[in-house]
Order: structure tokens, then C-alpha cells, then sequence
């Protein structure tokens, strides 16, 4: 019998993948997790193994508060931030305590697809919102929800990935974000703000956060640490009102078993402590900005007449808009025939379209293949 | 501001807490796991820290199977075993695969009493079947199952802890772990099995899993890392048919972010690789071997006439019946005051009952604090 594999990713020989939206190996900090981990489990280690409880641990939910505000100038207090075991688990949470099923979801569209199939779980129906290189359209937004409304709709909330979008890179701008943060207010419509991607900015840092530009707005912010330091810590964090924190951190499961990804949330703390986090976001901001680079470099060099894309400015991808009458899954075959993957832009779209997109990697492979796989992809599509 | 805690159990001075069902912390075996993280993080570390797949990791199923096939006689394949955050995730990923908002689940009296929480949540309500020291009434689960779904009631799962229950400290017994099974087959009834303590026997082993009873039939069994490795690394596996298995491994949440417990998964077929599970385990049996027998001896020796307990046969409990005029909730304060804690009984019955009950945990306190505990609980009972 065959043993099943240990990790997501599926690696074809051959084949350059810019489907898979992973870090590369190499920018894990393995070692400096070593360290953390040889801390958390050395002379103080009680707290880290045995069990947790719903908003947790506090030492790291204290060192996230001050990093935030060093980083961005507003401390948020402690019943403000709860660990979670990474955005997708937040965003299970949040469906729980925010919707009901048959609510309708507002996203961006293009989003992110996988978001799409957790809000799906949770029986809710995702309604597209219109979004462009400065994100999401906040009128769009606004019309769409009084027109759901007004035909009796229930709208749970709005989700977005705010910064260095997924798969379309986009950042929304400041004015939109005070737009937005403002809409929130006055609607009640509540906002996650998906902020997996905030410190991966390889040219300037993002505006301020919605969260920051509403306080006490009904505004949730959702952060990461699978894209800074490593997927597998399965390891997150929440910014909420101090209300539906405690309503999350005092579900069944979490009484039950305190916070789900107690052990690395120690680990996390002890990487943070050790003052090794900052230096590390450094090198990566680094070697993704110089693999952006090659990539745009590629992008302009091999990409046929009527190819579009813009230069994102921060997160993992580069979205790419084929001519019209182009099918990047019908292409797609032909492409990996050609030794070149990619994911199909209409994925991301909640109602359909986006047909003539793909969304393309560069944090996963070192330049010289991407280089070669922008080559290849420029082939395909030139074939057709 | 006061910086939050980081573990659940608050201790008092003071206090004898026999209320917290959690294992010692002399008993968690914090050299060993580190020994776990620092192979997991040396060489080969690839896979514990980039995404896992949602039924993962195949190196830690395939231990697992073998183990239990080494332990029980027979050895699950893998696509019947999938890797969890523990017995919470599981249950509440198993509510949202097996029921809907509304549905009956059937449950033990005394039962769990966060299990009820986590179904609660899930809008589920819980319906008590009588048992008594050999486990829960197969024949009156029957008669409710009828009357419920003859009152158009749909039942979603029956969910028990068959070897030494939380908190009867029960098993049940083959013959109606033979009938529970005979009953889910023939009337199609999902039975959830909760193994959290079956490897934790210390006179004998439990009978049977009702899993192994059943083959192809509607059993799920869960079971974890929480007591015979460390709560906090929030790790445990569910045997379940391939198809169901296929259903919660696929779901929106792990196919974004892979298995939730991902990293200390792999901590885990670390420690087992090392081949350093079984001497622990056969430790952690002498220890709580011997706590337990202190408690068995205290209680004998201080209990006022009209007590009752059975000797728990394994797991962290034992369970106290009082004369039936006393409510050991409106007792405990003035155990407090007498310097011990328990849990009332009435927590662990979901509809009402049970007021002359308390439970005691004995896994969490060094012998001579158990001693001196229920020294004090039979100092307090007699002062009424």
C-alpha cells in the first residue's frame, strides 16, 4: 500500500509551477525555529504543553499588541487580539458567530478562491463586488448591499484581502479604505479585513489598515503568520471588538481544548521574543522583491502583444490579463505541455468570469526558473 | 494592563483542585518532544513547516495505523484514518459533516460536559440515554432512537466516551459495545466513539473498540494525543469510513490551510519514529496507576457512610455518588472554604440530574495532595 503524502503540493517534473501560492522552502527559517522551539520546550516549558484556553497564550498576544504598534503607531489593548490557527481557521470562526446559512457574503472579484469554499461550507452565498488595481469598488460595494437588503437579504459580512490582493495583487488605496471603513460605520455592515499579505510590501508599506481607520467600527482584521514565517504553524491572529472576541474564544471547541494551535503559538512567541521575527521579514521582503523583479523583468520581455498585468507591489502574486478571447483553462493543457503551470483566473470569481486571467506565483520558485517558466508560458500563449 | 494568561487551569492557593481534568505536569514528558521538535526541525524539515493537505500527514497516518494494528489486532487502512486538532476539532468537523441545525444527539448520562457545548454550538440538541457502570443503556438508546424518529425528530450521531468515561470513569462492557454496534448497523444510527482514554488502563485493557466491531458500519472513532502525550500539542486521529474521511479532509478550511495541527503532527511521527511513545505510555500507566490507588484508599478511608464510587479501571476520574439529599453544588463553596475543589455533578448531564454527583480527577495532583484532598471533601461532606 502506498503511504500517503505529508504536504499539499504536488511537484511535477518538468513542469514550472506557478500555481501553487506557497513560500519557497528556502525562505523558511528553519533554524531560527529550531531555536524557538528548543526554548519553548526547555526550562519553562508547562504553559506551552498543556492546555490553552479560547483568546491565547497571552505572553504572545502581548508581543503581537506592541509589535503592531511599533509597526503601524496604534497599540491595540489585549481584548482586542485573539491567536487563531491561521486565516482560514479565523474565517470558519467568524462564519459561525456572523452568519447564518443562506446569508450572502460580499467579496471582491476577483477573490480569494479558497475563502470561497469556506464561506460555502457555512452554507453562505458569495455575491461579487467589482473591484480594479486600486481594489474593490466601496460604491459597488454600497449599491450592491442595499439592493440585497432591500430584496431581503441578510449580508453577513464583507471580506476582503485588502493589501497585495490575492490573486490580483491590487492594494486598496487609502481614500477607498476610509471609504469603506466609513460605509461599515454607517451601514453596520460588518468588514474582514484579510491582512495575510501586510508586511510583505517590497517597494513601500500599505495604507493603514481599515481596522485602524474605524475604531470601534465593525471591522475585523485578520492577519497571518504562514506567509512571514511558515504554512505549517497553521498559526494567525485576530483584531476585533472586544465583544466578538470573547464570543470566539468562548466557542465549544476552544473551552474544550483551548486555542487550536497552542504548541507553535509558543513556539511563535519565543521566535518573537528572541528578537529573531523582524530581521527575518526583512530577508523575505528581499528575496521576493528581487523574484517580483525577475518576474516582471520576464513578464515584459516574453509576454506576447495584448498581455496586461500590473507590478504588484507586495503579497506573492502577478495577475495577468490575456486578450479577451483567450481561455487560460482551455490553455492551460497546452501550457503545461509546454512545461509551464498556472491558475485559471475564473477560480477567483465568486459568480463566473475572468476567463482571459491567470494568476501567476513568484514567491515559491528561485528566479532563474521563473525566469524560464515566464519563457515558456510566453511560448504557449503565443502558440495558442 | 495585565498581561493575559496563557494556560486554562487557574490554580488557587490553598486548594485541593480536583475540578481540572488535566494531566500532571511532572507526567508531560517535555525532553522527549523536545528531542521530537529538534529531529523534526533538523534536516528533513520541509514538510512539518510549509502547507499539509487536509487529511495528513501520511507519515504520521502510517504510523498511527501501524500502531494500532500492533495494539489492537487490526490495522486500519490509511484512507479510514485521518489526523485532527484533537477530539474538539473533530467533533465539531464531525457535526458539521453528520448533522443540521436542529437535529437530536444522542448522549450518555453522565456525559462530556464541553462535548454538549461544542454540539450546542452547532445548534444541535442533546438528548440524555441513561447508563450505569458498565457504560450507557444500549437497550433504552434503542427505545429513544425509536420514540424520537417516530416523533419526526432526525438523529444525527450518538456520542459516547466508552472506555473510562468522562466522568463516570465507566467502560462499557463487550457485550454492549456487540449490541451499540449491532444497533448502529441495523438502524443506520451514526456512533461517534470518543477513545480518549483507552490507552490509559491500569489494570487491564478496555474491551474491544467498538470501531473494530463494525467493519463498514456507521462507527466513527476519535481519538488523541491530549492524555498520553501533552494537551497542548492539540493532535489526535479519527478511524472513520473512506468516504466520510474523504468528506471532512476535503472541506473548505483544510483544503485553504492544510491539517491545523500540522507542525506538532509531525513533532508527533518524530516522537514515534524514535520509538518513545510506548515507554511512555507504560509510565504514565504506573503513575496514574498510583495516583489513582491513593484516591481509591483516601476515599475509603474519609468518605462519610452513604458515598459511593466506583474503582475507575482507567482514565483521569472517579465518580462520586453522595446521599441523594446532598447537592454538591451548593456544597462546593464550602468545600473551597475546606480547601477542595471538584466538578459538580449536575455539569455532565444534558438534561438536568446528577446533583448528587461530583467528580474527581486524580491525573492532575502528586498522591499526597490527593490524599490530603479527600481528606478535606470528607471533612466537608460530614460538615454538610
Amino acid at each position: 500500500m502506498q503511504i500517503l503524502p505529508d504536504v499539499q503540493i504536488i511537484q511535477r517534473p518538468g513542469i514550472v509551477e506557478f500555481g501553487w501560492g506557497h513560500p519557497a522552502p528556502e525562505l523558511l527559517p528553519a533554524e531560527a525555529l529550531a531555536r524557538a522551539a528548543a526554548l519553548t520546550l526547555g526550562g519553562d516549558w508547562h504553559a506551552a504543553l498543556t492546555y490553552g484556553y479560547g483568546q491565547e497564550p497571552g505572553r504572545l498576544i502581548e508581543l503581537i499588541r506592541l509589535r503592531l504598534g511599533r509597526l503601524e503607531g496604534v497599540t491595540p489593548p489585549a481584548e482586542q487580539l485573539m491567536i487563531t490557527a491561521g486565516i482560514s481557521q479565523a474565517l470558519d470562526m467568524l462564519c459561525a458567530q456572523l452568519s447564518r446559512p443562506g446569508d450572502v457574503v460580499l467579496v471582491e472579484a476577483p477573490t480569494y478562491h479558497l475563502a470561497l469554499r469556506i464561506f460555502r461550507d457555512r452554507g453562505l452565498r458569495a455575491v461579487a463586488v467589482p473591484g480594479d488595481g486600486q481594489g474593490i469598488h466601496v460604491d459597488a460595494a454600497e449599491a450592491m448591499l442595499h439592493m440585497l437588503r432591500s430584496g431581503g437579504e441578510r449580508v453577513a459580512f464583507l471580506y476582503t484581502v485588502a493589501s497585495f490582493g490575492n490573486p490580483s495583487g491590487a492594494t486598496l488605496t487609502a481614500e477607498r479604505r476610509y471609504a469603506l471603513a466609513a460605509l461599515a460605520r454607517r451601514e453596520s455592515l460588518m468588514v474582514i479585513e484579510d491582512d495575510v499579505y501586510g508586511e510583505l510590501w517590497y517597494d513601500a508599506p500599505p495604507p493603514p489598515p481599515i481596522y485602524n481607520l474605524a475604531p470601534g467600527g465593525p471591522i475585523v482584521r485578520v492577519g497571518s503568520y504562514s506567509k512571514v514565517l511558515a504554512p505549517g504553524l497553521r498559526l494567525g491572529w485576530m483584531l476585533a471588538a472586544p465583544d466578538l472576541v470573547r464570543r470566539c474564544s468562548s466557542c465549544g471547541v476552544l473551552d474544550s481544548g483551548g486555542g487550536v494551535s497552542h504548541f507553535t503559538a509558543h513556539m511563535v512567541a519565543a521566535f518573537l521574543e528572541l528578537g529573531l521575527l523582524d530581521p527575518h521579514v526583512e530577508g523575505l521582503r528581499a528575496a521576493l522583491r528581487s523574484r517580483r523583479n525577475v518576474m516582471l523583468t520576464a513578464l515584459s520581455r516574453h509576454m506576447p502583444s495584448g498581455c496586461t498585468w500590473n507590478p504588484s507591489l507586495g503579497g506573492f502574486f502577478i495577475w495577468v490579463r490575456l486578450p479577451t478571447d483567450t481561455d487560460s483553462a482551455a490553455l492551460l493543457p497546452a501550457a503545461e505541455a509546454a512545461g509551464v503551470g498556472y491558475l485559471p483566473g475564473e477560480r477567483f470569481f465568486a459568480e463566473g468570469g475572468g476567463q482571459n486571467y491567470l494568476r501567476l506565483c513568484f514567491s515559491l520558485l528561485p528566479p532563474d526558473e521563473i525566469a524560464e517558466g515566464v519563457r515558456r508560458l510566453g511560448a504557449a500563449l503565443r502558440r495558442g
